[in-house]
């Protein structure tokens, strides 16, 4: 075995067979070998390190999708640095910079499409760019069908009787990015209403900023205008938890007298017993990686769109 | 005049009369010279870059913090690296990283007294650590006195007349990091309520996550179990904004029925006339940058602490 063949088993070259990669990996480890990732880089004039920009809120979606994509990222020996976006200004430092912590391979971009404020709706670089949550026409992306999952959760509802509410999520006023994932959801969730001859009435729906304090305060201007059993569609788990809150601090059964129906699929909703449309966070990061690497290793395909589906899952509080 | 003065000058060498360095720049900027980062760093065997290590949160605080540590490390051509501090896991992956992205000259600490969570109170880096908005005895540190603001807050209070209530904010259940900042505004403005004899009823004391419905929250509460005139004690300005919506809400007048006291005193606390303690946030952060680049250039101190003050502005929400 030459050099050549170790050198292509440490760089994860897709030409070597299995077999191969298995001894060479195999004498590696009894020799203690560690791979120098500086020497990697001086040898290959490359930083192996991939940006994330990412929206500077700290929900646990994020946490998800960050390890989905340095799952990814990590077998191919890339390392992640992350860029919260706090202002345009510095968005646009980021882009243009020389800084050494800026000197990555390719840019993952979360939530927002930032590409659409620049000129020509591309972003002002020429490393690879893969959007993650976020449809892109100009990059490939990997996203959600959030209308979909809007459309679901409408007809799961319409299913169990009784009147129905919804809680949108509204932007923060001072937000520097606006992302358009949660007026998807509430928009396909009306259509889907609408389309059923059962449209919903503005006073159904409420509008808070994203906290559980928010879906509390909806369930009272609820309760104000309909008795139970009501039927309630948080566009987030974090507003359906203050939902499922604000029930047990009035004694109403949640499932019997309160159905209420999430969004995102976070783990503990489990242990809650909230329903919920379940997004694949992690699949959709490793997707975004997966993408980003074949740009890196040269691929040259037109823009690719990604759609991944929401998936209903039935719990405790919309089992009537 | 030699090369060495003008590389001094370069450099932002003190050892340079003032005089001397304002004609050196004159002439650069003639020449239409920009310096090249790369070449510095090379040259120097630094990154010429600093790591501000930060909770994960979008607050405005955070955004003011690191504009104030920009500023002063920018003036001596450092850049910043941000590390929002999602996990544990994350958090000794940067410290034990041979990653690109962490290749930084230094660390800023913010919010978490992280140095507690490793063997012998420091971290596991011999990179020089300033830590901001939280008070060490291992690192140079720049924090706020919110234990003072507190008893101002008390004693602000104590002048309008009328029953006392107070909202506190509770740390996430998730939260991976937690910080001492808010238990302390309140354990200050409980001790002076105390000394004044007024002591604190618990049902005068309303806990909730950090969110405006929060305080929208807490006023129903208090307005349950008293009449107004009311004041409310909020720990922090965005939930003393929910206070004001909410009495909006109901019409009563803010300042007269309902009177209400933020902290943090944001920018847009201003407009909408709510009274609160001022932390010199960016300040802090400049001065936090100042201790760090001292260091970077072989300061060997004993570890300082830098106490800030917060400041009372009475504005119509407490103008009785």
């Amino acid at each position: 075995m030459g050099i050549g063949t170790v050198s292509r088993v440490i760089n994860s070259s897709p030409a070597v067979r299995p077999q191969t990669r298995a001894r060479v990996q195999a004498v590696m480890e009894e020799l203690g070998y560690v791979p120098n990732p500086h020497a990697r880089r001086i040898a290959g004039g490359r930083s192996y390190t991939v940006s994330v920009l990412l929206p500077f809120v700290g929900t646990e979606f994020y946490l998800r999708l960050i390890e989905g994509i340095e799952e990814e990222l990590g077998e191919q020996r890339y390392d992640l640095a992350l860029f919260p976006l706090l202002s345009k200004k510095r968005l646009e430092r980021f882009l243009n910079s020389s800084a050494l912590a800026y000197h990555t391979d390719g840019l993952i971009v979360a939530s927002y499409d930032l590409a659409e404020r620049f000129p020509g709706g591309r972003l002002p670089t020429d490393r690879p760019v893969v959007m993650v949550d976020a449809r892109s026409h100009e990059y490939d992306s990997a996203f959600l069908d959030n209308e979909l999952g809007g459309r679901m959760a409408a007809e799961h509802l319409l299913g169990l009787g009784g009147p129905i509410f919804a809680v949108q999520i509204e932007e923060e006023l001072d937000q520097a990015f606006a992302n358009t994932v949660f007026s998807s959801r509430i928009g396909g969730f009306k259509a889907a209403l609408q389309e059923a001859g059962a449209p919903l009435a503005a006073e159904r729906l409420y509008k808070t900023r994203l906290s559980a304090e928010g879906g509390q305060i909806a369930l009272q201007r609820f309760l104000e205008v309909a008795s139970p059993p009501i039927n309630v569609f948080a566009a987030a788990d974090v507003v359906a938890l203050g939902v499922v809150e604000e029930a047990e601090r009035r004694g109403l059964r949640v499932g019997a007298e309160v159905r209420v129906l999430g969004f995102d699929g976070q783990p503990w909703t489990e242990e809650r017993g909230i329903s919920t449309l379940q997004q694949p966070v992690e699949e959709m990061g490793r997707e975004a990686a997966r993408m980003l690497i074949e740009r890196l290793q040269g691929a040259d395909y037109p823009p690719r769109q990604r759609r991944f589906e929401p998936c209903l899952l039935v719990r405790a509080s919309t089992r009537v």
